[in-house]
């Protein structure tokens, strides 16, 4: 089999197809699920393929893994208009858009090393999520790129 | 169109395609080429595909780039059984088998940071490939893992 043909075979049978992702972000999308190659199982992914919505996009597949809530919210922070369809046995079984939540609880570290969420104290971090980035509750560091770096899931 | 189509459009024109990367290498193979994304050409990616010869690989598409021979000669490092197609105009004009190169001079950075290589003098970096791993000929370093961490092409 040619080259090409091989990565056509790419549909899944279980699992996440995650469309729409800002044209460039599909390796930040990976660090936020925590994949790097070494789990195993197949993933597929498309970068900065031409889009009618979008002009470019990133697409990203992968098989038998399904997206946790607090990983889906860090994602429609670098990828706001990226669509979750769920596979199962080789069908979309649910298709989301996500959704930026107001704030993000316990999942992004504050990149500000004075901050008391660093301290050793009891406390969850807590990001109030703004139209360009994140805020710190605690001390009002922003974070705004490098998002990917700074995730506790 | 559904994302199992359009991820399938993923022919390139001209560029390159790495084929039989070692199963789970080819964010390290992004890493080596110096591609995260923000560079904008479209890449397709599959990891950990089924494959006769490896039981597992990972495939890499680059459009509209070529590679260097230090590109390859790193590549071979960490992906021994990789075969690099070059297309042009949908067709692949020439196919080459990886090949490790005895050295690896100016490519890689020596881990040990009081090696003669990291100071301000003026040597390049040296490394003796070896089976498993190189060998910096300055201080008897080796590196075996966390190569596509010490490119510095």
């Amino acid at each position: 089999m040619s080259p090409d043909r091989e990565l056509r075979v790419s549909k899944i049978r279980n699992g996440t197809v995650i469309d729409h992702i800002t044209g460039g972000q599909s390796l930040n999308v990976l660090a936020i699920l925590g994949i790097d190659g070494s789990e195993e199982f197949s993933v597929s992914i498309g970068m900065n393929v031409p889009s009618d919505r979008l002009g470019h996009k990133d697409i990203l597949k992968v098989e038998g893994r399904e997206l946790s809530q607090s990983e889906v919210d860090v994602l429609s922070l670098i990828a706001p208009e990226a669509t979750i369809n769920i596979v199962r046995d080789y069908e979309v079984v649910e298709k989301n858009r996500v959704e930026p939540p107001a704030e993000v609880v316990g999942v992004l570290s504050c990149p500000n090393r004075n901050c008391i969420s660093n301290d050793d104290e009891p406390v969850e971090t807590r990001f109030t999520v703004m139209a360009d980035g994140v805020r710190c509750d605690y001390c009002s560091e922003i974070l705004r790129d490098r998002l990917a770096e700074h995730i506790d899931v």
